[in-house]
């Protein structure tokens, strides 16, 4: 591969971001934020641990690492501006598949008119794919998991899952797929970040968010600890597609629960400003699901408890519960 | 390894950027530039491509993927605020090895009060190490390497190659290593980035910076190229350490021009403004060598000439030259 004509051939023709100064044609990128907060985190995916060419054709990889970052932006509350791609290339990747990458993340950086403005090209013996977002977001307005107060509605966007489901279909096809096969492979493999959805919800003085990568049950964990409260989650109100259940009846409430990368949402928001939050869902496009509620803490450590067959029982970050146990 | 145990080990106890709102304990970091623009590159570095076990301590290599990273941001003026780091863990380096690689970022990165605020930890088959830095510089005062105008002054910091002859030693040493082996070694192993000296320009109207990571041929023509003027490089003029002379005299030369990874910033100031780019130099504890002028591009594309035994001859990216091809 001619690394020459390969970084020409990824480089944007133009940049869109007004704060942006100077972009990938220096020693580092410059921009200048004026009175916002800056948002920022890395993300990395590796051939054969996050992704095989089996299950995803390169646009598809692309996409899925940039939505990956972008879920952390939406998670924050903050607007997507800046992205920065370091690739590390193996020899059996041809310049033709790597700039399908590219463009996979090029059609959804476009869609929040981000701005790649840097990067790495590297050689080594495995895809790997870095990605670290920029995002922005007003003075004091971002959005933690250590907010959640007692009294709090808690809620997810979207249905639980299907990223999970979608990737059990491609690794282990079983016939002809079905529109709903078709369905959770492709919330598999183009997961939408929920950034309209926080935005919408900018006005809120309090709004509790954490995105959901690795199943909810970790995420509410993550917010039980932050916050310091206890989640009381009702399991019958968990959001499923309607494709889920029918091609996985036996597996979609553990999926849901510790399933992996869904991209939602989990939050939790004063009562108040429940209906609030299901119009802004509304709006971006996605439902939004009262699941349960923030209550203060009883035991020593906050604890996350789900009601699985009338009882409550403890959930545990990796989607473990008591009831489980006694073979439910 | 157990990833949770590992992920403790290198979170920092606490921060010390005053900017900082949110470090690592979120979906990504948050921090308020006041009055700054933001500098941002990203960098990674592979086992077998970038370094050994061979050739660097687990120290050495942290600190040296940060140290390049910190020095692109030197060559922008800009000071060191906050790193990220995404990390690819193969099954056969240990925990204990991990934690001196942070260490090596650590002992560095605290030498400039950076806080590490967020990265990703992920396994595979080849360690790569992916850092993203971010720094702040006054408005409006970033350095490019588009700057350059005729009559410049053209200089270098520091001392050429050494980096290179530091890595040929430990590739095929040859007998007992003198102290002038160990300092090569140590340029390799340690750069020192150009932070300080940048700094103390800071002040200055216009200065052009660019950091050498591909040898100075490479990087004055990306100077000409970006500025549109040709660069006369006195070669006779090119600082090379007493230590490079005496091991290598065969290869110094071209090792200069072309030999990688220095991390001194080459640059240009207005003749009027020379006597305080050696001052800050002097405060900066490295030298600044006068190494020849910017002029009026000749012919339709920038160039960068190089005067070799009394002849002016082109110099490529690549440190090619005609006087080579001739055979000296």
């Amino acid at each position: 591969m001619d690394e020459f004509s390969f970084i020409r051939s990824i480089k944007p023709e133009y940049y869109r971001q007004s704060s942006l100064i100077k972009g990938i044609d220096d020693d580092a990128a410059v921009f200048r934020p004026s009175g916002h907060d800056i948002v920022t985190a890395v993300d990395t995916m590796v051939e054969g641990v996050h992704f095989t060419r089996q299950t995803m054709a390169p646009e598809q990889i692309g996409y899925r690492v940039l939505a990956a970052n972008i879920s952390d932006l939406a998670a924050m509350g903050s607007t997507p501006a800046f992205f920065m791609v370091s690739i590390t290339i193996p020899s059996d990747w041809s310049q033709e598949e790597l700039e399908r990458i590219y463009e996979g993340m090029k059609r959804l950086g476009d869609s929040y008119q981000m701005d790649l403005i840097g990067g790495d090209t590297v050689s080594g013996s495995e895809l790997s794919i870095s990605v670290t977002v920029i995002g922005m977001v007003h003075k004091g307005k971002a959005r933690y998991r250590s907010t959640a107060k007692t009294g709090d509605v808690l809620f997810v966007t979207g249905t639980l899952g299907d990223s999970r489901a979608g990737l059990e279909w491609l690794l282990n096809p079983k016939g002809q797929a079905s529109e709903d096969h078709t369905y959770l492979v492709q919330r598999h493999q183009s997961p939408v970040p929920r950034v309209a959805f926080a935005s919408n919800l900018s006005h809120l003085e309090r709004l509790t968010l954490n995105d959901v990568s690795d199943g909810i049950a970790n995420e509410a964990n993550e917010i039980a600890k932050a916050s310091e409260v206890d989640l009381w989650i009702d399991s019958k109100a968990l959001p499923f597609s309607e494709a889920i259940q029918k091609v996985f009846p036996g597996q979609y409430v553990d999926w849901g629960l510790s399933g992996g990368e869904d991209f939602e949402l989990l939050g939790s928001v004063p009562e108040k400003d429940w209906s609030q939050v299901i119009e802004a869902a509304e709006q971006a496009g996605v439902t939004a699901s009262k699941i349960g509620y923030v209550k203060t803490k009883e035991g020593p450590e906050p604890v996350v408890k789900v009601n699985k067959s009338g009882e409550w029982e403890i959930l545990t970050s990796s989607g473990y519960t008591h009831l489980k146990e006694k073979g439910d």
